[in-house]
């Protein structure tokens, strides 16, 4: 079964607004067995709602429209779609008598612009509005389903669980689709894909794997389609499996994790705790980690030493190593992870220093070098690398590593 | 001149990312007076993308594509163009010396896959990436423009600044379009609405004001379009004077202004510097203002307090305050931020305590509940907050209501 999404208004296409509905449906009707096979934004204009219709029926089963629906537009979606399919715009009772309730509740005066939210195409099937004035409508013409409901993200929710999750599972035979994330990082995209080539030469045609980078991170995500829930489940299994043998080590996660709080859970679970020394993270991995709700149980706090003298402060380095070697160094991450742990009393701690940029690069030491020390219980381990030469991503990558590092280590002992 | 996006990918029609880049276009264009008239998210294939372009020219002359170009086997985008304009897939040797020294630079071997990203239509002309290794490809074909660029966001923003906006502009004759954005914080959509109305009601037609709210921000854009570009230059200095004049207080900077870049102004202007101790905001200030190229001269650290023997060991809090009022305090924040001034020997200090939930809320302090204090040489002052019950929200809100209380004793002193 196939689905197009059209979004209607101009807000949209001058991206005065991020369109979080189409997102929201395409993952909804994914679960359901529906394929998005294409998503539109158009105008607030007839034409090019027509025009849209025409086209999106050529392609879809499933025609659904969010947006032109509130009390403020010209209307003109309504109109279009009365219309489109050969009715016209008639008083729905219910409709208008809670569009009343909902202002007389308010206390407030009901024009006709309101009133008028109660006209719905004649051919239409009400999809009531619980969160708001503007009702949904479902049309179900040429055997095609054509859904119009309006923009407002929690009100279009609304009505798409209430009304049309129900009603598209009973007016389809849906297949049975399943996605699996598996979450990677600190491997670039073309090295992750030449180690899994020969799993994904060997991927069966209804299972498919993509490949969705971020910033030091990749997520792949298999998809399969299948008449049979359990033989497909099974089948994703075995290539997971397969999956985790081959790049075990770079995967920190599935689904909707992250690293900041599956090393909360893995903290958690052994009653441990943590803390940080962040020189050129600035306060990022402090950030990260603080993001998690309920945090407060396993980090204690951070250090964060953009200046030399707190470094020696508060962190004991010494200052023999900043003398020396500096502090974007083996030495100086060692002591800063060391002197945090001791300092703040935790188990574990993880300290940053490097050369973030865009200034203070040397020929031996470039913009993007970044060192980055673990302290554990039974031992400290410092790494060196090269984030490149973008401030942000510099800073976000080191912040990566170093939870990475942590997770590794938390994980071994 | 009309424009078409298209965005190319699976992961956008099933949801799993959000589609930023087509608002950033969006913008982009309309500031260059540029129309977008249609939007469209397609698959990962060869006939969708070929409908889409053919839909898209009847209805622009300017088709731009991103997604689609990574090294990985789910990507046929750029095989697809090459067929579609009639050309082939030719080596780049530019493309490859830049490849080739990236994978040198970061000391990685370099694959077939990525060798591979050099290959571009041999009748496209190549818009360098500077921030990648997939190349953008600019076609001009029958009179329209099509564009191709990688669909990971930094990259296409920088291809798109640095080659397709100077291009744009040369290929098109534009109209005159000035677009000026006033900053503002910690005043909600709807109050600076009821402040400026009368403002807003004596725009002349071809001014238009948007509202850009974001967490604890609203943005007001005013763009004008005109033919003659001293006159709408004047009306709109004139228009912005007086806003100025009314909610002056509340603005904090201008176009690409950020707060902690204009705090960090303020510092260097003062040769005056800044120290921060967090509780609820654990590091996110310290990420702001690290943030900022050049921080390091004004920024000296951070102590992120999360756990209470870290207020007082640390930040000399006392026992007594947090035995008996609490951590989220006045007494307790007015510790904190004379504490780590003290400590890391800065001139001013931002200090916050809340709860950030969503638990450890109770009937006296709900979750929300934030207090903030600032201390410079001659004052400590200290205010308290609701920031609402969205943990993300409370810790960016508190972020920023810190930066613009340091904002505000930094001008007055």
């Amino acid at each position: 079964m196939k689905a197009e999404i059209i979004t209607i208004g101009d807000e949209i296409l001058i991206g005065q607004i991020i369109d979080t509905n189409s997102s929201w449906l395409g993952q909804e009707l994914s679960k359901l067995g529906i394929a998005v096979v294409h998503r539109t934004s158009v105008s607030d204009n007839r034409k090019a709602i027509v025009d849209a219709l025409n086209a999106a029926k050529q392609r879809a089963d499933i025609i659904i429209m969010t947006g032109g629906l509130g009390p403020t537009k010209d209307d003109i979606t309504k109109h279009t779609l009365a219309e489109y399919f050969g009715s016209e715009l008639t008083l729905n009772q219910e409709v208008l008598d809670w569009v009343t309730k909902i202002f007389r509740m308010r206390k407030l005066p009901m024009i006709d612009t309101n009133r008028n939210q109660a006209l719905v195409p004649s051919n239409c099937e009400v999809l009531f509005n619980k969160t708001g004035t503007a009702p949904g409508m479902w049309f179900d013409i040429d055997g095609k389903i054509f859904i119009s409901m309006p923009g407002v993200p929690f009100e279009m929710k609304s009505i798409f669980e209430t009304h049309c999750i129900p009603k598209l599972q009973k007016r389809f035979e849906l297949p049975v689709i399943i996605h699996r994330t598996i979450l990677t990082c600190n491997i670039g995209e073309s090295f992750l894909a030449k180690k899994i080539e020969q799993l994904e030469n060997d991927l069966p045609p209804h299972i498919k794997l993509a490949y969705l980078p971020s910033v030091g991170m990749v997520r792949l995500r298999f998809s399969g389609s299948h008449t049979h829930y359990a033989t497909l489940k099974n089948e994703i299994d075995v290539i997971i499996e397969h999956l985790y043998e081959i790049v075990g080590e770079y995967i920190y996660g599935e689904e909707n994790d992250t690293l900041e709080k599956n090393i909360g859970l893995l903290l958690k679970g052994k009653n441990k705790t943590v803390s940080t020394a962040e020189s050129c993270t600035g306060g990022y991995i402090a950030h990260l980690i603080t993001s998690v709700p309920g945090s407060s149980a396993y980090y204690h706090g951070s250090i964060i030493c953009y200046a030399n003298d707190v470094k020696i402060n508060e962190l004991g380095v010494s200052p023999e190593v900043l003398n020396t070697v500096g502090a974007v160094s083996e030495a100086c991450v060692l002591q800063m992870a060391q002197g945090v742990r001791a300092k703040l009393k935790t188990d574990y701690a993880i300290a940053t220093s490097g050369i973030a940029g865009p200034d203070g690069g040397t020929a031996e030491k470039p913009v993007g070098t970044v060192w980055i020390a673990v302290s554990g219980p039974s031992q400290t381990i410092a790494q060196q690398f090269n984030m490149g030469d973008n401030r942000e991503r510099t800073i976000q990558r080191s912040a990566i590593q170093g939870l990475d590092m942590l997770r590794k280590m938390l994980l071994a002992e």
